[in-house]
């Protein structure tokens, strides 16, 4: 499989870690988003949004989405299962996920704040309580729905710790005090002690900066 | 079952849609955004995002976030499935399904566009062209992904129409000319005809004003 991604991408961090997790064989093809290669004809050929992540499987399919690739992942390696069976469980984490997948990320990304300055004119200062509000209220949220385990549900990972790890560590680059998080943090910590989780880090790629 | 639902609400919409499509038992439960219901502390000890829908199980189990309500639906009730069972035709339909659910919605929606005219004190035209360019964005793709049958993949129904139809709607609430979306506009007028997507359109709630 390939990974088409950006190092700091937050959705493609996500399938990084999932993919590592399952032990995966797989290689990272990365789209530098500054010098606007996912806006690229070929780029748009594979992924009509232009965004990263986008999947391309080993007989020549592409997928684009995280949350798409995440469950089609899970459904074909059922090793290191990222859901429990129990439907009400896997809902619960599922709804969490979507806390971050539908009404933090998307709101506080590159796209959004790109246009946030240069559309709305908005200045720097601005900009940044923009992104500390939307973050403030979805991880007020996200901490009143965990109790402390190990990782987020208990002691084994979940597709939450896969969706809150980049979360978390996007807070951190934009200075967000944790402080008000200590389960989050205590997840966040433990997680990034694993292997697939430490080589899924923005700064361990190869498209680094 | 009980749905707590803003007749307005495009994620609310999706869930009645499907709980109307697989004829599951149900009570629809107004909250009064306008009103600010959705911050009362007995609705914030069920949701703690304070946003709906919100599921209301049988054994009094609170459920938040559409995508999670409705992957929780289909897995429960086998009959009507929204998804087929070929994992990577799945995994196509909840592409599209995400791209709605993350790229479009949570940016077009109230609590955004009330931050854009309160905080960034943004004016009503900026706003509309706020809206009608991630609409613009996203629909352009979902219009690339679709080739012409009855319903978004095919002829039954899935997960993909039970996202977009409460997304078309509110587009066309907004004005948004859909002149560039031939093959969305053809799903959203098929589906409009089944009795399942009529009793879930706002005009048709007992809190549409």
């Amino acid at each position: 499989m390939k990974l088409y991604s950006y190092y700091r991408s937050s959705a493609a961090y996500r399938v990084r870690i999932a993919l590592n997790f399952k032990q995966i064989e797989h290689r990272i093809v990365p789209v530098n988003l500054l010098k606007l290669e996912h806006q690229s004809p070929d780029y748009l050929a594979r992924h009509p949004q232009g965004l990263v992540p986008c999947l391309e499987t080993d007989s020549g399919q592409f997928l684009a989405q995280s949350g798409a690739i995440l469950h089609f992942l899970d459904k074909l390696y059922p090793n290191s299962k990222l859901l429990p069976p129990d439907p009400f469980g896997a809902a619960k984490i599922q709804s969490f996920v979507d806390m971050i997948a539908c009404d933090i990320h998307p709101i506080c990304n590159l796209r959004i704040l790109n246009y946030l300055i240069i559309d709305l004119k908005v200045d720097t200062q601005q900009k940044l309580v923009w992104y500390h509000h939307w973050i403030a209220l979805g991880f007020t949220a996200l901490e009143s729905m965990l109790t402390k385990t190990k990782y987020c549900f208990g002691e084994q990972i979940t597709l939450a710790d896969v969706y809150l790890i980049p979360q978390v560590y996007n807070a951190l680059r934009f200075e967000v005090d944790m402080t008000p998080f200590p389960t989050i943090m205590n997840a966040y910590q433990n997680c990034n002690q694993i292997d697939a989780f430490i080589k899924a880090m923005p700064e361990n790629q190869l498209d680094a900066i």
